[in-house]
């Protein structure tokens, strides 16, 4: 009996397909470097099946059975991922021994308790519906990351997601009390909601991140908080990044509650807002959602500190405006560029590179990087997308052109190389929110440090000793 | 030759000690159940030797040395704990084989950055040391638990420690931005200091609540804040625990940048302020750092939170100043009474529970606790320390009096037994920041399931092959 059949005969019918337009689908994420390759016509390998559980327990089946079959399992949310967390790797030989997990049938809203404001969800819901849902409740996680028509419950999980909003929401682990998730070896964790816990090392926190290498979540409880009837903005110019990334620090440092901090270079602000027609210097964009205690106060302590940094001048409020109203438009424009359609030709491959660091070390985050993505990229735009007290994410932007598609594929990674090692050098991690995939699992050793780097593989190699948890996958 | 002298031989001179005064103090922490058996002259077991290293190098070599020679490690900070997490087992005979680590020479604090606000520090640098250096930077971590005198940097980070004014300043996790640690066999683990990292699962957080079982921290990068002024108050009386409870819900909600937010039920409040004439009722507290902007409006909006669910009006301020002044009273307080002057007499034991569940599990925990604890204790008070939008934690403090010392304890096990017991079935969290230690080692199954547990212990193993690092705590 082939092995498909065995574990198509302990689910549901329709539970495994071998599709070969699903297949192809299901092979692959938003990664740049795997967009590239189909539209340049490569064979790329594709998984033996897609499974499509609608329930823990057959989550539990597929993961048991992988590891009689030694079957290799890629756990799928929405596919939005863009460093190759859900991809198959480029030399798996036809894909046998590879299936994808496609959570997309856990897609039930199971409970809203609205006394404690939280709600329960499958790990395939995606953002859209679990915020709709919550519409009707007058609740929302506030958890809005670009991606939020695209990715799942699960993915952010799994991804370690931050929103656009997290300044004021926090992101993905300040939400997370409770989850439910398949162990490798086919046992179901159960780690109960609540707001805190000191019972050890929280194991909500241990599967944030971990990209599906360590467990299957398949079902979170996260915290909501009153959906904001809408939102104030301020923005501000800037004559040099220097002086609005000190704006920002000192504004967000100011308890006004605003939730949304973000600061564009000269370069990415004349593209985020040549709508507006900005032609000139760096913005500053604060949101406040609105209904606080003082708003009226708070927008002005926070346009007092963008003013003692040095902006050259508040912006008109449409800026924030558009920007809200725009904030998600990059996904369609990325697929445009990186898909069929090619909007700006072939051997042109758009990325993003988002890091962290401390504020002491953003300046030189933000030259070094620039400098080291300039060296193969024909464009980097910069901003400034989650700010702490502490530090601040960059979130570069590139544009690699090359002869063709083939010329585009080393100068793309040249780039990553150099911006990399450049974000080591100055202290920063190499990546704020959209986590490791296959594309950075090279460069996480530098990071962590070989001890780090240890430890994350003792820890797998424990929970999943057969190795079938997505492998190749953050761990190099 | 003495396997101590090869350690001896291997530190600077002074690291190794035998002195039997300090083997005794070090052998138990300030769990209630410790400090009874050493008041009623019971032969403690005490370590082969207390070691002192002054460096991350030290400690490392101790770890090296410790799995050579087959020992295990209790790592100490401030001796705080109240779980017995950095106690000698009672079983240990005549404890050979076992050996504290006492960080309390790691006290340096090693660099302040202000352009990013965070400090770095040892392990064994108190709170109360660490606040006193950051005033002079006027920075705060704004970690202030009870135990600030006693605690330690170190400590708060294993035993996942939350200040009192968590709710506006955030519990240890949340200013925690990068670590030292040496990992069982030696190595010496370095997390670089990040606002926020997606780089794998967060290995700051897997050492939160580990309580020395998975590595000795030797060194964190905190993040700090502007060190406020002075605080304001608002103190609302409540005649019933559920309308004390729905009030600091939707005081806590509503934004107001409150960094303190508890809730007194009539007994516990009749101690707490028993200085103030308090005779009836609840009290609900709420601490404002001075300085925020529109601070009249946000004192404004939690005062109608609280007046909307039925509190029977304000009380006066002096509440929350005689609350901040005396904040820290209950450390002494519970010396005089578990210590040698024995303030109560013998017979009796004090301690507490602190819980935490969602706010529509909150009634529950309440009641089903306080019966359980009554059922054996001749005392018991309540407050809500800790408040989230999401749920609160509950402290209960009570008191177990026997006819004399050793009748004492049954009952005392008795208590615990049954409070942890009614905890898990009303769905709430055995401990929301003391930690599990010795005390709730054999609880923790009912809280994290068969698989949970069997998820730390499979990270134990991995990473601490040898068991030496503090055996018998956390995990049963």
């Amino acid at each position: 009996v082939d092995t498909l059949d065995v574990l198509a005969g302990r689910l549901p019918d329709g539970a495994v397909s071998t599709d070969a337009g699903l297949l192809r689908d299901r092979a692959i994420d938003s990664w740049a470097l795997a967009l590239l390759r189909r539209c340049r016509g490569d064979e790329l390998p594709v998984p033996a099946a897609v499974i499509f559980p609608a329930r823990t327990e057959e989550v539990a089946t597929v993961l048991a059975w992988a590891g009689e079959a030694h079957v290799a399992v890629i756990p799928r949310g929405g596919g939005s991922g863009v460093c190759g967390g859900a991809a198959m790797p480029a030399g798996a030989a036809g894909g046998a021994g590879w299936v994808v997990l496609d959570l997309s049938r856990m897609n039930q809203i199971t409970a809203v308790d609205p006394v404690s404001q939280v709600v329960t969800a499958g790990a395939g819901v995606r953002g859209d519906q679990l915020e709709d849902a919550l519409a009707a409740h007058g609740l929302t996680v506030g958890h809005y990351p670009q991606s939020i028509a695209a990715s799942t419950v699960g993915g952010w999980i799994a991804a370690s997601s931050a929103g656009q909003a997290s300044a004021g929401f926090g992101a993905i682990e300040d939400v997370l009390l409770g989850l439910v998730a398949v162990l490798p070896q086919g046992g179901i964790l159960r780690c109960r909601p609540v707001p805190r816990s000191a019972a050890g090392p929280d194991l909500r926190r241990l599967l944030v991140g971990s990209e599906g290498t360590l467990a299957v979540v398949t079902e979170a409880t996260l915290a909501c908080r009153a959906r904001p009837a809408g939102w104030d903005w301020l923005a501000y110019g800037f004559g040099s990044f220097p002086a609005l990334a000190q704006g920002l620090r000192d504004a967000g440092r100011a308890e006004t509650g605003a939730a949304v901090i973000r600061g564009y270079d000269e370069a990415d602000a004349q593209l985020s807002f040549a709508a507006l027609g900005h032609t000139s210097g760096c913005v500053a964009l604060l949101g406040f959602p609105a209904g606080p205690p003082g708003l009226a106060a708070r927008k002005q302590a926070a346009s007092a500190a963008l003013e003692r940094a040095g902006s050259t001048g508040p912006l008109d409020a449409s800026y924030g405006e558009h920007w809200w109203q725009h904030r998600n438009d990059a996904v369609a424009t990325y697929a445009s560029i990186m898909g069929p359609e090619r909007a700006f030709g072939p051997g042109v491959i758009v990325d993003t590179f988002e890091v962290a660091g401390l504020w002491s070390d953003v300046p030189r985050l933000y030259t070094g990087i620039r400098e080291a993505l300039a060296a193969h990229a024909q464009a980097v735009l910069c901003h400034l997308s989650h700010v702490y007290p502490s530090g601040s994410s960059l979130y570069f932007t590139f544009l690699v052109s090359g002869a063709d598609d083939r010329d585009a594929e080393p100068r793309y990674l040249a780039a990553w190389a150099g911006a990399a090692r450049s974000c080591a050098a100055a202290g920063g991690t190499l990546t704020h929110h959209h986590g490791v995939g296959r594309l950075k699992a090279p460069f996480l050793a530098a990071e962590l440090g070989p001890e780090g780097l240890d430890v994350l593989k003792k820890i797998k190699m424990a929970l999943d000793p057969g190795q079938i948890m997505n492998p190749g996958v953050l761990l190099p």
